[in-house]
């Protein structure tokens, strides 16, 4: 099974919206930013004061990516000379052997290779996915230049193996290297990568400081790991690769740990927005069950690896369960990582927030880790902002396979494929309703995944409808055309959390279609905690961009001691839920998703 | 209102027993480790390498000060001469002008009275209240020397003014100076106490590192002081001394101060079990309602510095409600400071255990704070075994308390004590029972403080039982012998906390007399998380210290999922409790206070 590239999809509606606003509004903002913070000039290898950062080139890479996939539909004739520019730059300061990384060229050439953990081969592969997406773009020149910087990694590393490491502290690498193989179709880029791979964890080799191996996954080989474990963006990094070289090489034991990491990660350590990685140290994975509500580092950029994972794990075994993790981890933290109006971002995602607590910590000088409750336009490690765009930009990736003459519909975003010999058509009102209208026309099989929160759907076609349980998949031969409306019935529904989690066990959760859904404390009032929801009903409003939902709840009343042996009152109330995407939109403010 | 000194009575029963294993088990046990670990050779003031440390003395005056309570009662030869050494060597070391300090005279003595922040002034209290208990015990060469290191500290601080600080950053100093006023009758003590008290917060002096002024409390003047923050052995210390002073001064804005504080403390920022301050950031107060459990610092020493505040404000205003607060400090957080055997000890007292993720965090290198499970001999920073020897060496003053004719019966502890017109025996089966089997002979008022957890008691008197609803005293005349029982009816109830505690908000904890008690994996069959308790009534069974409780529970269980849309089912089980003061007595084990 292969993905319908993005080349061969236009995207629409939500979504289409989403991506407008990362290409007019995202794009410039961080292009500014970076700018100003010194990311583009450190592309010309001359020393600053203070100094550029070792990973400065993947963020500049990761921009490149997203302008990429963007200016093509959002021509912006500014940010196309900004993009040639940059490439200049690179193309300029790259060494004749092949070589280019800004921080070791101009603060430390004699350390070439030198230091696992400072991030080499993880800008290289974020450079290396820029330049394919440049390719297929139109800006042709970096590729033939990141080629020659892959031969001289595979030369260095696998031929010679003369460098001073094995493999790098963060992958990346890896999975840039199989696409590069996927692209061009040169095979020594897919042996570099299964031996970037392999080795990974055969011996000792440089850790962070203070660290153990686990924390880069280095603690077995890859193929023994079982748990999902250490700095999350890494591992999920790691196991996208181990998906995409599996699938790629049919190499089934690969395939079968990231199977069993996916499971681990999503049966055990997985936020109910698609969250990754809980541990504020280090960015890490906790223990199973361990997922802290107020205090959830989830990353946006390791809810953007699980998705990736997800996307490769699918297109090597086409479970849907896959799509839905990704549909999850999408529509909630991926979308919650960025302000509406595309110009500020979360770095880390909490489940919960509590102004007062913040304050205090801010006030009264407790250190003790605290999230930001305002998205900011750039962080000091700004990996997340391009990340965000280069992933909205290529969206065109994740919405529909092929396999011979079967067309697979992963996702309901309104857009458009055209196959061969099938042109395939939706229009979605995914995720504020759950009607998608569909127009095929030509011949093949159509496979339509129907989402895991979806349990009764209905179809309308010439004016009948016919409502039914909700199957896994709605399969049909097209054959001429065909023109339906298939509606997923979202409704709002409770999710109930395992009882082993840390603080959600005995709550509850809502959800309408594939939105987590959240109270703000400016829709109610302040006090959030105490709040029951008795019913699984409400109504719904739209406001623009939100969606308002009214539910029925009590609000649990003790009396104002701190204990009491009165048991408490429960006062009859509503709540209003938006969705957690929407969040933290309206200035710092209370929030929480798991109720009494 | 005074306190009937500990001199003036006898405990045996529970509180006999704990008294004993202090005096015999945690006495030389911890005088064999600080021997060991070089505390008490370093009063020698001779450099040695690791260096001592600046808190040393301190740990050494609570040492002594225990010794005095317990050593009359429970002698012990040994112990006796390591008290007289211990003594010889501070009066050897003691400079001519009366100054001691053996960290100061050995590594900086050009820098005395120069670091508000290194606990100088705080050591010097602590040995001036141990020179006091010494000198009550027989051991009368202290209390001279260390009046005229009182006498040296107001020489420059009051009078000459030429210390290079004002008020020391660990207060301690100002509660030991209104002691030896009450003990000595010298007034000079008195002022150098309430001097340093009222010159707190008027000037902005040297702080921790990164820390800000409320840390140790001088961000506002005493007086002006209305929300509990900072270090929290600070802060109650302080606001002891403030009710100390307050009272013997008749000085009502300090009174008025010190009772706001401990309305805020005990009504926003108190464990279930008496805990003060849960941020393990500095040790100190939280925000208001951010009680986390498995996350509590909860400093033993905090607990213990709350009942000696509750102690001083009760003596001052009479309101039961800090004995109250006193009955719930000790018989939980203060008494879970101990083993059972008195060998090792807590610093910090967690609400809930959860082994997995303490041995998660050590394992995978997570460096975020996690409690540790099991008790230990001695920390690096061994403030707390010493401070619950001289506590329970002290309890005697907490019982009873006089005012005219009129004896207060302000704690259930087996004891007696004869005042100048009455003799007062008790008998009590707390916290195991409830009965309290009282004797009196002689004339005067009596007056029974009934505890806030009774809400029906009994009373048997010549074979007549009468069961009444409980007041909030029991007030009789005595004159001639009355002997009757007073049970106080403890039973199984349900404590449920404000909606707006952080964690504990639609949950219940259960309560037995003043009893909080804890459910621990060894008795439940691993987890704990997930228990609900639909009924408050039980079965309970002694066995030697433990008492066993079985109540009916419900566990949910969502089928394995990390999130599911069906609403988790109830089992029928039961669970057995246990009193959290026994907690951590029989391994590294699961705990939980608060259940669904």
């Amino acid at each position: 099974m292969k993905s319908v590239g993005h080349e061969r999809v236009s995207i629409g509606g939500f979504w289409g919206e989403v991506r407008r606003v990362s290409a007019q509004a995202s794009l410039p903002n961080i292009y500014r930013r970076f700018s100003e913070t010194g990311l583009f000039s450190a592309l010309l290898c001359r020393k600053t004061d203070p100094p550029s950062h070792i990973f400065y080139d993947s963020d500049v890479g990761k921009w490149l990516e997203g302008a990429a996939y963007l200016l093509g539909e959002f021509p912006n004739a500014e940010l196309s000379k900004r993009v040639s520019e940059t490439v200049d730059a690179i193309l300029a300061s790259q060494l004749p052997c092949g070589y280019f990384n800004s921080f070791y060229q101009t603060y430390k050439p004699d350390k070439i290779f030198c230091e696992r953990t400072e991030h080499e081969l993880y800008c290289a592969g974020h450079l290396i996915e820029a330049a394919i997406a440049l390719s297929e773009y139109g800006e042709g020149r970096l590729l033939p230049a990141m080629e020659r910087y892959a031969d001289y990694i595979y030369d260095r590393f696998f031929v010679k193996r003369d460098a001073k490491f094995v493999t790098c502290g963060h992958p990346e690498i890896e999975l840039a290297l199989a696409r590069l193989y996927a692209y061009t179709g040169k095979e020594k880029y897919l042996t570099l990568a299964k031996f970037f791979l392999d080795e990974r964890g055969k011996r000792r080799e440089e850790l962070y400081e203070g660290r153990v191996p686990i924390y880069d996954q280095s603690h077995l080989p890859v193929r023994e790991q079982r748990e999902a474990v250490g700095h999350a963006v890494r591992a999920l990094y790691l196991y996208t690769a181990m998906a995409d070289v599996g699938r790629i090489a049919g190499d089934r034991e690969l395939l079968l740990a990231a199977s069993a990491l996916f499971r681990n990660a999503v049966s055990t350590k997985m936020y109910i927005t698609g969250g990754m990685g809980a541990s504020y140290d280090g960015e890490c994975f906790a223990g199973e069950y361990e997922l802290p509500n107020e205090y959830a580092y989830s990353e946006t950029c390791s809810a953007i690896a699980l998705a990736l994972f997800c996307d490769r794990l699918y297109l090597a075994d086409g479970a849907d369960e896959r799509d839905d993790v990704f549909e999850r981890a999408l529509y909630n933290n991926i979308l919650a990582g960025r302000s509406w109006d595309g110009k500020s971002f979360f770095y880390t995602n909490p489940l919960e927030a509590d102004v007062r607590h913040v304050r205090y910590a801010r006030e009264y000088g407790d250190r003790r880790y605290q999230p930001i409750l305002t998205r900011r336009e750039v962080f000091d490690c700004s990996c997340c902002p391009p990340n965000l765009v280069r992933f909205f930009g290529r969206l065109g990736d994740f919405i529909y396979a092929e396999e011979d003459d079967t067309l697979f519909v992963r996702q309901y975003f309104t857009s458009e494929v055209r196959t061969e010999r099938l042109s395939f058509k939706m229009e979605s009102e995914l995720p504020y309703g759950g009607k998608v209208h569909i127009r095929v026309e030509g011949k093949g099989k159509i496979v339509l995944r129907i989402p895991s929160w979806c349990d009764v759907m209905e179809i309308e076609e010439r004016g009948a409808k016919k409502r039914s349980q909700a199957a896994p998949r709605l399969v049909f031969e097209a054959d001429g055309v065909r023109e339906f409306t298939l509606d997923l019935l979202p409704r709002l529904r409770f999710v109930y959390a395992n009882e082993r989690v840390t603080e959600d066990g005995g709550r509850k959760a809502v959800c309408y279609g594939p939105l987590v859904l959240c109270a703000e404390g400016v829709d109610n009032g302040g006090l959030l905690r105490g709040l029951a929801l008795p019913e699984e009903r409400g109504s719904m409003e739209r406001q623009g961009e939100y969606l308002f939902f009214t539910l029925p709840a009590e609000r649990i009343r003790t009396g104002g001691e701190l204990y009491s042996f009165h048991p408490p009152v429960r006062e009859r109330t509503t709540v209003k839920l938006i969705p957690y995407f929407l969040w933290a939109n309206r200035g710092e403010n209370d929030m929480q998703i798991w109720f009494l």
